[in-house]
């Protein structure tokens, strides 16, 4: 079976919800209003040895890291707050207990550091491989959370920071592991009406792929020109590596933990450069047409569409 | 590793935890306060093939139904009232698509059944065996949560329901697959002040082990009559099989998802024999001694103590 089958399936179902429900599946978080007042909204991530992580190379505090890390991303997807979080660890027997000891407390401290108390969990020991599982709360505080709905024609396409080849590593710093999650950048963004996109996303099964569910959840199309694709060092050294260019890693790698939006392109030509840092930039356009096709001008001026370039099924 | 062992490491970071977290790990559910006002009660629980069902036996409507209720039950513990529920699954390489959804609807139905929507998830596949982690939120709704903590010296010790033989098939009802979580119950026990319960929790690791959580919270002991021990068709089916007395299925078996709670001996007397069908029966009182040795009084009279018997690591 595949993975986004399943979940067409399970949105279909999305009418049934009751109104408490605010977001319903198909966003980077959902929400629900409570009765006694507030509303929170809630993602949940795993990480599994051999998919996510390497148990024998792999550092435990990265994997603790990342388990965290990879859910703020959806955080800040929304412009959220975090509010804390629980973890579901379903350890290999024959974990020692010290390791076990430390990859909790990597995990409380990095969650600690995005003021995302962990404050619950589940703990189990099985025969198989290590799998954590994160659930992460989080609340508007004062900025309405930003759908993937919302693309209009004539939008800018932007992304923050650079992509492709998230794996690599690149003089000890492996992308996938220990990048930032753009959780403060999201809600600078979205808290002033000048520069707050229309909709956005998370970059983790690659800008192709992210973009047309931004495209699909508004029934338009994008697109993009690898001149302007931001590449991080990752995806150079991919390049060199594979001798394939790299906007190809840009566009196809999964895992950038970026984000990706949309803006009225009057907006755009306004947007800072950089945002403490980070480079946010304009990568294309939002185009009439359903079909959420992602197109790319390549170098040379020829316009071809990645998902017919084999993309759609790329990233985890 | 020993899961408690890692727990008990957990719990000694709780006071470092912000004023936010209102209920730390240690509960049947963790707490947080919302800054827009608004607290949310979460429990995380995972089902894993192997360990709490046979994917080879077990329908498959049966484990959506325990994974979204196992959840449920701690909710009970705490009487607070559901608010929604995500999922993450971890499906086996070649589960077939039809199957997916299936498992889908029926984790969907069963959470809907409990007004308690599916907001939420993550899917992934991999190439070993099922995994379903399942989040619930909840919140307090007019009636404050129970804590495990709150057990004084003379209260009576109580559960709802029978207990014993979980796994036992009978005439096609397996408690530990089939059983109602105790929602309703809990709420009324807990709303009228003159059957409010001192502390409660629900069974999932056994009488004995369980009833250890609520004595070692409050430095408090307590000592359980085997006679007024209610038994459950299971427990009794098990101990004809097995040729053990039916107590010691009742105190040592795990997975019965009924709810244990001290409250006030004067109060206790005067609590309903069933609510809505299900029993509520005082087994026993908390005594003094810090030891949280819990104790049992056998049919002949003699008292044993049930860690020295060997129960505090049955259970999952």
């Amino acid at each position: 079976m595949r993975e986004f089958d399943l979940l067409r399936h399970i949105y279909t179902q999305n009418p049934t919800l009751p109104g408490r429900v605010t977001i319903p599946p198909g966003d980077d978080m959902g929400a629900v209003r409570l009765a006694g007042g507030g509303e929170v909204l809630v993602t949940v991530d795993q990480v599994a040895d051999g998919v996510h992580f390497d148990l024998r190379t792999t550092p435990l505090e990265k994997i603790a890291r990342k388990a965290i890390t990879r859910n703020l991303s959806d955080v800040a997807a929304m412009a959220a707050a975090p509010v804390g979080a629980v973890v579901a660890a379903c350890l290999p027997r024959g974990f020692s207990e010290a390791d076990a000891e430390k990859l909790s407390d990597m995990m409380r401290q990095t969650a600690a550091r995005y003021d995302c108390p962990l404050f619950g969990g589940d703990v189990s020991v099985w025969d198989h491989p290590m799998i954590l599982t994160v659930t992460v709360l989080a609340e508007a505080r004062g900025v309405d959370p930003i759908l993937r709905r919302g693309a209009k024609v004539g939008d800018a396409v932007c992304v923050t920071g650079r992509l492709g080849g998230s794996l690599e590593d690149v003089n000890g710093y492996t992308h996938h592991l220990d990048f930032e999650p753009r959780l403060s950048l999201a809600r600078r963004l979205a808290s002033d009406p000048a520069t707050r996109p229309n909709c956005m996303i998370d970059l983790s099964d690659g800008l192709a792929r992210d973009l047309g569910h931004l495209c699909r959840a508004a029934s338009v199309s994008a697109v993009i020109e690898a001149d302007r694709l931001p590449i991080s060092a990752g995806g150079e050294q991919a390049s060199r590596r594979d001798g394939r260019p790299a906007w190809m890693h840009a566009v196809g790698d999964g895992e950038d933990y970026e984000l990706c939006f949309t803006i009225d392109a009057d907006r755009a030509a306004r947007l800072p450069r950089e945002i403490n840092g980070v480079p946010v930039t304009v990568i294309g356009r939002v185009v009439a047409g359903g079909g959420a096709v992602v197109s790319l001008v390549k170098p040379g001026g020829e316009t071809v569409d990645l998902v017919g370039l084999g993309w759609e099924h790329h990233g985890k």
